[in-house]
């Protein structure tokens, strides 16, 4: 079983190399602006949609970087990871566009829904129990008889370089960002966006943006060591996860501040999004835009990219119908 | 009263000018691809995404293209219109901009959150009973009152010029268009991309999209005289209205078709458009995509644009929640 989880750091130039290497597997997606929300908060704001990525959210950028990476030899054998979540469906859809196996370990307990979307690009589903240890006892299996390649969903340097060519499209397309406001759970997307802004942007602060339901990053951003929460409970599904090594590595380093939203403000800013912008975001994205809002002061008269992280929700089941 | 209803049909130049009149207070809007609807259908489908326009919908040109070539002394007096729905909207945001006088003559009945968003740009609500001849007697109060211009939905030249200008910025985006999809309603945006594709893009053949259940503009077309429906019952509730005078001119001359969508097919075009291209778009925006569905051997192998004309819907109250 190969893993990149090591402390091999990712550097600027493999940022270079991973947005030649996937930009014609994903979208170079918009940027929009919405005078709503901008009179709302007194500050300039920029939508990175990533909601309207392949497979719908960021996660394609370094799923692609992974699989497009791999020698023709080691890719043979195809890929493999653990993710009920945007990481699963990317990796799968990275995977099709190269024509190579890819498994994805999910809990028999994941919504049916989520398993037909990974099969819907070509992905088989292995089952688990809804437990970590079974889950590891199967996906050693898995990687035991395939030989897939791991991609772990963001505590690999591929997939933090991968992750990094949003921001770079971001300020690529937008002059001087005072300020960069992303959701963190596992760190993947924030760890990109500091190994991006460090060299292209230094002066722009970087804002992590959590729920208070699931704060361990705040808790270990201000402790100064990873904490790992067990199983916590938010409806931003895709921020569940603790920190890693190597995203703990960019976020001790290059994070200006971690802000935190209720559960409440969290559908809040959603509903929001979709009624003024028009846009399908997840609750993952919204957490961005909800810390902005109760925060205005800070970001008050500034220039500020906010990345809307993806838009895979169940439109059946929304979180504004639930009262 | 002014009325602009006699038959004072618009030119191309008229089209320039409101382009040129309103360009600064409308978005240009984007032009969004989709590989899933692509693959679905052997097209290759660009999407004009007036669901991002200002106001939520494609009716702010029209709109303000009225308000802003209005002479100072006319504008003075204000301007008003009959409209529950995105026209009383998008003239209220025209008439903000320009900081005149707006009412919007609504049925007591009509929901809180349209008045409310009539208020929150700056119109004023005047309240009739729900029939046709109380709303009458109250808008020709409200205009003997207050000298208003009235500024009717879509049979008025300045209202076509101004939705001319969705369909202008389409063909300029987007080279040899071989088709172009759009909702029929009343027949604004249908006449005004007759305006312009006839000018600019003569070889684009123009289909209107309409639903099974308000069918009234395919009979009109198909027996070759206006037919008027009272009170028929979609949940395109944008497409109820009859044509008139006006667009009657410019859909019988240069309609190449009219093609129908039932209620289900509607809602279900709607949802896959939420949930593949991530933007939130109005039943009456998913009328011309359904029909593009169900159509697939009329569409394959060409380039097709079809104008999403609005995002404007209830997001608690949606119809897949219904069942």
């Amino acid at each position: 079983m190969k893993q990149h989880t090591s402390l091999t750091v990712p550097g600027f130039d493999d940022v270079i190399a991973a947005h030649d290497r996937i930009a014609s597997h994903i979208h170079r997606t918009p940027v929009l602006t919405s005078q709503f929300f901008d009179d709302m908060t007194g500050a300039s704001l920029f939508f990175k949609c990533e909601n309207f990525q392949k497979a719908g959210a960021f996660k394609a950028r370094g799923a692609a970087n992974a699989v497009f990476g791999l020698s023709d030899t080691d890719a043979a054998a195809g890929v493999a990871t653990h993710s009920s979540g945007n990481h699963g469906l990317s990796l799968s859809y990275a995977a099709g566009r190269r024509n190579i196996p890819v498994t994805v370990v999910m809990p028999r307990t994941a919504p049916d829904a989520k398993k037909a979307a990974v099969r819907g690009y070509g992905g088989q589903v292995v089952e688990c129990e809804p437990s970590t240890s079974s889950r590891e006892a199967v996906f050693a299996e898995v990687v035991a008889k395939t030989g897939a390649d791991f991609v772990h969903p963001y505590n690999d340097p591929r997939v933090i370089a991968g992750q990094a060519t949003c921001s770079k499209e971001l300020v690529e397309d937008v002059a001087d960002l005072e300020a960069v406001v992303a959701p963190i759970g596992g760190g993947g997307m924030i760890s990109g966006s500091c190994l991006t802004l460090s060299t292209l942007s230094p002066d722009t602060k970087i804002f992590a943006a959590e729920p208070k339901n699931a704060d361990d990053a705040y808790r270990s951003f201000k402790s100064g060591h990873i904490i790992a929460d067990d199983a916590p409970d938010t409806i931003a599904d895709g921020l569940k996860v603790p920190l890693k090594d190597l995203t703990w590595h960019f976020v001790s380093r290059h994070v200006a501040d971690i802000l935190l939203a209720t559960e409440a403000e969290i559908v809040d800013a959603m509903y929001l999004a979709w009624q003024r912008m028009k846009i399908v975001i997840e609750p993952s994205s919204a957490v961005a835009l909800a810390t902005i809002l109760k925060n205005k002061d800070q970001f008050a008269g500034k220039r500020v990219g906010v990345i809307l992280t993806g838009g895979n929700v169940d439109l059946k089941n929304l979180p504004w119908m639930k009262s």
